[in-house]
């Protein structure tokens, strides 16, 4: 699908993130492939706000993260999402700033969150039930992740059946083979991230 | 009521839970008795996504499950609807996979979950006061439904004045006379939920 | 004003509260004065779904709580309204089931909620400060709110200064000069509710 | 801006913060800078329902508070407002009263709240790595905001890194460039605010 037939429908989950409360302030960012060969992918400008976001606000970047199509300065976490496609031959990948995975990948002492057990779990690509062990990888935050790529293309590798993995402090990101595969994604884990972390405060087992 | 009158109105309800967070990811089904004898069911199509579902996405199944009007895969939990309308009479169910049934299905040892006391509770039919005790049966989570219909049966019939059943670490069944009594009954039980899961995070008793 | 003019207010707030999860299943019901002497009140009638309320389900009642206009049967707990009507010479009476009026009430040992110190307790009529103690009488529940009517006289009589005042593991009533008023007072005492709720999961301090 | 061109966006901004809950009642309060010389701000009145605010319920004051344009009584904490827009040159100024700002400004001993090694704190002006630790002063509640202005003034001059205040059990005042960068610095508090107190009550930090 080309930049035009692609921003609308980017701006529209966007609006739907941040009515849910994971994109706030101008937190997150959404990409999609334009073309797999060469490279080319649909993502939200840097610094805007995703309640408002407009098709104007998301531009074509190439393999190398250079502004080929659009307008606007696109996420400064572009290469993650080039770093995604490539490992995965996501579609779609996504990336959400929500209280619960900010407080989980913050609560949680190691380099991962285990999620077990539980029937959502289904939602997950290529997971048929819930007797299913998901480990998503956290990462430690930094500024520049241009020179933490490959750091991420290792962890993509070294875990290959994870469906997203989380920055610490930070939040969530996960992938599809189209938008609406990564929207569900993204639903059926920050649905266990809730779960999670509201099961902490009842039951006391940190 | 036929088909076409039952899935928009099957369709409608749908995007209504989607949006209170009971039916994200793909996650949820509902059913209507189309015909009570043979019985027919309209009944959402499997993997779809309940906040954008379409009258389209609705099929007619028979009792033993097969598809005799739309098109699409039923819901793989087919087989709990149609014991369910056959053991309690009911004219519509609802399955929802909310937070809080979830969490208290999973923190709650053994094979119920009681609820007592509450002026909510009057809301479910057939229930004239807050001094009455609910008793929610818990089940084992499967992902052979059709095996496992015999064993609900069984449980509905221990049970007869069970108004649901909650399913381990995966949600909860209710139903009603029509689609809006299902509702009202499902809107009852899971605020008694959202209360007991959040009051337990206050008065530490688990 | 006539009950043409008030049922679609009504209905719209009814509307409002149901949204925001203070009137689920056909929980909570609304009054609004018609005429003072001699006292008639437009008010909900009973089993009404409140997030598809429409003006046609608000009936009239005269001082002795029998119909006068409209049709269906009014809320079993219109003693309850007329009772405050009389008692402070309200214009709107409201009543929610609300999550945390629910807990506060049931958690709470004692016949009443003291909330004292919090900015918003200025929302409340004729508070100037935040320095005030607000003191909610507790009732126990109960089906016969007919037989409860003096009983809720007495404690309004005996603590003139109430606000409002909860009905244990059931949920709030208050009022206001107008059904904005009414409206006001509920929000400020839903938030304060909402407030000491969850401060208690915090600090431990029961 | 002309106070006719700010009303709209005042309001429009209202009605989105009532939505949050974050302006329940009649609480909360919104400036914009109509003209930095000499002073004049456009500024919600006293006492109105954010959730139906009008631009008619927006009045226009000048350095010392007084109305110079549109009708009404402007909100008590103007001259809150006006030590803000002078002390940080801000364009606009937000006052909300959310349920976890009033938590964390109660449950916290001692004349401020740190946060500290979140991602969410980049959205904040001038910050550019969450390696940053954001001190928010928390000043005591009171009725007389005119005189206590000039400790107001001293906070904002002895903290001239922070992007915001609490008042205690009262709420959050933050403030941005326009109304759009003010809104930002909202989000990104109130969810800092949120993660605070949900994270306390899973990991028992008092």
């Amino acid at each position: 699908m080309s930049l035009a037939e692609l921003a609308p429908q980017i701006a529209d989950l966007a609006r739907q993130c941040y009515a849910r409360g994971w994109m706030l302030g101008t937190s997150g960012n959404i990409s999609a492939v334009v073309e797999r060969d060469p490279l080319r992918l649909a993502i939200t400008t840097s610094g805007v706000d995703k309640g408002a976001l407009t098709a104007g606000e998301i531009v074509e970047i190439d393999q190398r993260g250079y502004v080929v199509g659009g307008s606007g300065l696109p996420s400064a976490e572009g290469s993650l999402h080039l770093a995604i496609v490539r490992a995965r031959g996501a579609g779609a990948v996504l990336h959400t700033h929500s209280i619960w995975s900010t407080i989980l990948s913050d609560a949680t002492v190691g380099d991962g969150l285990g999620i077990e057990g539980y029937e959502m779990l289904k939602g997950l690509g290529g997971v048929a039930t819930h007797d299913h062990r998901e480990w998503l990888p956290i990462l430690e935050n930094t500024q520049d992740w241009a020179a933490a790529a490959p750091q991420v293309e290792r962890i993509l590798a070294q875990h290959p059946k994870a469906h997203g993995f989380l920055i610490r402090r930070h939040g969530l990101y996960t992938w599809g083979r189209d938008l609406a595969g990564a929207r569900r994604q993204m639903e059926v884990l920050e649905f266990l991230f809730e779960v999670m972390g509201r099961k902490r405060g009842i039951t006391w087992q940190p």
